[in-house]
């Protein structure tokens, strides 16, 4: 352990001074002595570690440093503060802190996604507490509840908002009617989508945060590689107006829940896609960059958790709850929560989750149209919950929405359709998630 | 301390098997191995102290007794649960155990409004735990995230609905159009309000919650005396109307701020009254028995937290999330945060408390009503924000939203307002909150 903390004070190490790490730094330094209070022992700044010291005229220049790997391995340095993202060199940093001990508090959704598991791991081998609570849905307390309000009830399902760029191209698209790329280019120029937007609307970053809630939800390693993900590049114009003729709208959800396995015991399903929400859902009304995450579980019930998704500031208010912990933690002698993966349950994949899906097909206007797609669900295995018939001629259309069927029977039941001769094109395929769920 | 965690497990003792008690055993027993595995060690059931034994036979007769003394007093019970409620003899099993160095978790909302710092006080001096998730918003995660998540940003506001009851009842007024007698006549007969509902109605349980949340947001002593406090038996169908006109609709929330002192440092302002709240807001869509929980933090931003507000199995499970975190830290050797009031802000009176209002006026309809009100409005140090003229005749009314003013100000143009002869009757008089304010 560390040896300083108690009476000495704890001292903290601070790797990256980006959009986060310089809103934590001036916390840091601005807030000292209220900081100090709740720590119970004074909260010292040590070191920041940066790549190019002159770009930070507003940080104490006796504090800066370009090694960062002298800050994790420094026995002077109790708790490290991890806001520099990526994956290598920031694990070996982050492994090397762990492994002497230190607490560490990070940001980084990758690299818990990818390699969480073995830094949990570190963790417990050295008694060092590992907090991320700004990997997921920045300021939003998240991660804690799941991890410790929660701690003595099971967790059903985690279904979030998690990616601000998303829901504002996707508000945007709803509200003014205007299409995919459209909406992604004024994202851009206001700054809510980056230049190369890929992260974002393909579902790689809501895909990190999701396995990291199904991680630590379900007490199960779920790796970013384990989740379905589906963007939003091929949501259109008709799917967000079909949604609104069934009283719902199109979000891109992140989705953890605990669902029956193959042997008949539990299993976990993991996955990012769009999907047409009732318009009476809580998360329904999320709009913008805000994220929400609602969390159903055995006991409590229904719960959602909402807020600024991300930011310099909110991502670093979340930064400093977490360091407060930790360095309380030290004073204390004790530790933090651990994550394990004792449940291990399976993960399910894609095809044998359940959906209901809407579904828009245009058909020739003649008889026994119908009754060719009704053959075409029921040899998918595929049961219809209702089905409407629209338009006259060439604008003929029908508009299914199915009973729960597992993802692989859609898609087999799509193949089907698209090849009857009555039907000229599948023109939506979207899944639907019911009432409060 | 205690002596028996670590290697041997950790004893439990609760307190009480009503209606929240009888599901927190429950589920202890259920769950017996989920929880030990969260907790790290085994977490045994030790006694479950009742009133009547004879009544509890889900509970095995062994751990029952009637000897609430005895089991906080016991030195193998590591961690007790208080699920009983009230003020005596409570306060003193509790200060009992602490003292003793047991950790406590406890629902006591009353208790901690009116003896939280005695409790916490013992809880320091002796190095135990005390945890009280479940104390408000039943199952919300909230005390944790201001505790804790936040403990690293400043808290500028809170503000919530956190009585079922009285929403439910509002919900219902705003719904139906039906009156206050009516509402909570059709709330007791559906069972969410008690035969008798003062402690819901007048906003008594709703202030117990805000001193707490003040306390622990503010690092204060707010204790529920501190509370200003309205019902909302006085809440008429031609408020909620009126309400409905300016976009807004009716509901008794929570309020928590840090304001601007009397000597120009910061002061603390905490109030439970009816407030109209713009349809916009996230919490004017809380219906029903359901609450929810907004927080403003200097870097966070604009946070909720939503979910069921009581019942056994929410609150079962928030006293459950407690006790794991309590038993975390017998293992461990560690703590949980501290409550301290080291920020001693003062409690602004409400007469100092500034707000905005709505005040309509039956008024006579003929020449210079409109001047004779401005200027009481003016004679008060009232400013006026926006006046609409309605009707004609006998039915002429005024309907006046002010700006902000401090509320004895207001109190006092009210009562120049009634004294005006062109003014018949004063008919509604309440505070608006703004925007997302």
């Amino acid at each position: 352990m560390t040896g300083r903390a108690g009476g000495l004070g704890v001292r903290v190490g601070v790797l990256g001074a980006g959009v986060v790490g310089s809103q934590v730094v001036r916390l840091l330094i601005e807030q000292a002595d209220e900081l100090s209070a709740r720590v119970g022992a004074k909260l010292e700044l040590a070191a920041v570690a940066v790549r190019r010291p002159a770009r930070h005229p507003d940080i104490p220049a006796e504090l800066l440093t370009t090694d960062a790997s002298a800050v994790v391995a420094d026995p002077d340095v109790d708790v490290v503060v991890e806001v520099i993202g990526g994956i290598e060199p920031t694990k070996d940093l982050l492994l090397t802190a762990l492994n002497r001990g230190a607490g560490v508090v990070t940001a980084n959704k990758a690299l818990l996604a990818e390699d969480g598991p073995q830094l949990y791991r570190a963790a417990d081998a050295a008694g060092a507490d590992l907090y991320f609570e700004a990997a997921v849905a920045g300021a939003i307390p998240l991660i804690r509840p799941l991890r410790e309000s929660l701690a003595g009830d099971r967790i059903v399902r985690i279904m979030g908002i998690v990616n601000g760029t998303t829901n504002f191209i996707l508000s945007n698209m709803v509200e003014s009617g205007m299409g995919y790329h459209e909406a992604l280019a004024e994202a851009t120029r206001l700054g809510y989508a980056e230049a190369d937007p890929t992260a974002d609307v393909d579902g790689f970053d809501a895909a990190a945060k999701a396995a990291i809630m199904a991680s630590i939800g379900f007490h199960t390693r779920v790796g970013a590689s384990d989740v379905y993900r589906e963007g939003i590049a091929a949501v259109s114009v008709a799917d967000i107006a079909a949604a609104r003729e069934i009283g719902c709208t199109v979000k891109l959800l992140a989705i953890c829940e605990r669902v029956a396995g193959p042997d008949g015991g539990e299993a976990v399903s993991a996955r990012v896609h769009p999907v047409m929400l009732p318009t009476s859902h809580l998360l329904a009304a999320v709009d913008g960059a805000y994220n929400a995450v609602y969390v159903e579980a055995e006991a409590a019930g229904r719960l959602m958790f909402y807020g600024p998704g991300a930011g310099g500031a909110p991502t670093a208010s979340a930064v400093l709850g977490d360091l407060v912990a930790v360095a309380r933690n030290k004073v204390a002698g004790g530790r933090g929560p651990r994550e394990s993966s004792y449940a291990a349950l399976p993960i399910l994949p894609i095809g044998d989750v359940p959906s209901k899906y809407h579904i828009s097909l245009d058909v020739d206007d003649k008889a026994g149209v119908l009754a060719a797609v009704a053959t075409a669900f029921s040899d998918g295995g595929v049961s219809i919950s209702t089905v409407r018939q629209e338009g006259r001629g060439d604008d003929a259309r029908l508009v299914v929405v199915t009973h729960s069927a597992p993802d692989a029977a859609l898609a087999g039941t799509v193949r089907r359709l698209a090849d009857l001769d009555s039907v000229r094109a599948v023109t939506s395929v979207m899944r639907v998630t019911g009432d409060m769920r």
